[in-house]
């Protein structure tokens, strides 16, 4: 962030249910009320190519998907996610908003999945061009709340009769989930300049407000 | 090749137009009459999900796909292809043939778009479980001849009123093909004992003839 004219880039990551979809869309409202430029995007997917890619990836008869494979198509939309729109939007000064970015593939594919964390890194490396959060809110909540979130969302999806199905992720083990937690809190332990733990079991106001007061911290260094 | 119980696997490789995949149907006829199990397979593709990544690759709409993603899915299609199909295929005692492999991706991303052969050997030891061709058959045409071949199919493949376009490649400049089909010859100079070229200019009788020759020597290898 030595660059004044560069913009900002923050990240949420948190299990299925965390409600950090919900309070990005919030800080993006308030952000833009406050008269910044924002850019919103989400992982995977976030451009035309990287939709095409999610579809693959989420579509629930892809069940025979290998974890390198998943974990390549993952970087594959982070790649064009990167180049086709973060990083312009950033040289354009704007705050940058992602649902999920490199966090997620380290704690669900290289922990989760067992694949390890060297091989992400090493994918981040090839793909990001050195990019990485300047904030990462991770909105943190216990795994029996996480499910019931996922599984009342994935029935709504299902009534609306949606082309794909969600539930690929959701259908794994409790234990999966609890791995994936366990390495989130361990990530945000050894960076803990970079991210920012908030408690999500609150209701939606009172999270968005521990939001608020993160980003508010980084905007305030930003203009300085 | 020490486990005898192992098959054989062998890939094709050249520029459009070289005819490498009238070759491999061929041999595959004539090795299966000498009573082989044969696997065909080829890239991008040769599973269900590599199809699925293949329509993103080849879809002439897709323009604004950047090198990195590019990269990323020829390697999500070919960890797909390693682990579903061609391994389980050599453990069975088959001979698998490839129309193209990883050395297409070092010879067009690596060499051609200029991403380097680094970074795409880092992506093989990440996708491909150790796996190398015991033999490689570099179908060489000059890039003449390359050009006005590709061109004729993809006319055909228009008049087939095709979903896609499979002219996102061909439509790059003749410079970008002569450093691949050089590339190639570099790369099959450096290791003889595996990639072994033949001349794509004769006639599809005569160039079988000469990929026989070449996959005889390597099946008396495997059955003394």
């Amino acid at each position: 962030m030595t660059e004044t004219r560069r913009g900002l880039f923050i990240t949420f990551e948190g299990i299925d249910g965390s409600g950090k979809t919900t309070q990005m869309h919030r800080l993006a409202a308030r952000l833009r009320e406050a008269g910044h430029e924002v850019l919103e995007t989400y992982e995977p997917g976030g451009t035309p190519i990287g939709v095409q890619v999610r579809r693959i990836l989420l579509d629930a008869a892809n069940q025979e998907l290998c974890a390198t494979s998943e974990l390549l198509l993952y970087f594959a939309c982070r790649a064009q996610n990167v180049v086709q729109s973060i990083l312009p939007a950033l040289r354009e000064g704007k705050i940058v908003l992602s649902d999920r970015f490199t966090d997620s593939t380290l704690v669900y594919q290289g922990v989760g999945r067992g694949l390890g964390t060297e091989v992400v890194l090493a994918l981040d490396r090839i793909c990001c061009q050195g990019l990485r959060p300047d904030l990462t809110l991770l909105v943190d909540i216990d795994l029996e709340t996480s499910l019931a979130r996922a599984h009342a969302r994935n029935r709504t999806l299902r009534q609306a009769d949606h082309a794909f199905s969600e539930t690929r992720m959701d259908d794994q083990a409790a234990d999966f989930h609890q791995r994936v937690r366990k390495a989130y809190l361990e990530l945000a332990a050894g960076e803990p300049q970079r991210v920012t733990v908030v408690d999500g079991r609150g209701d939606v106001a009172s999270v968005e407000q521990a939001v608020w007061n993160a980003v508010a911290v980084r905007l305030g260094k930003l203009h300085v």
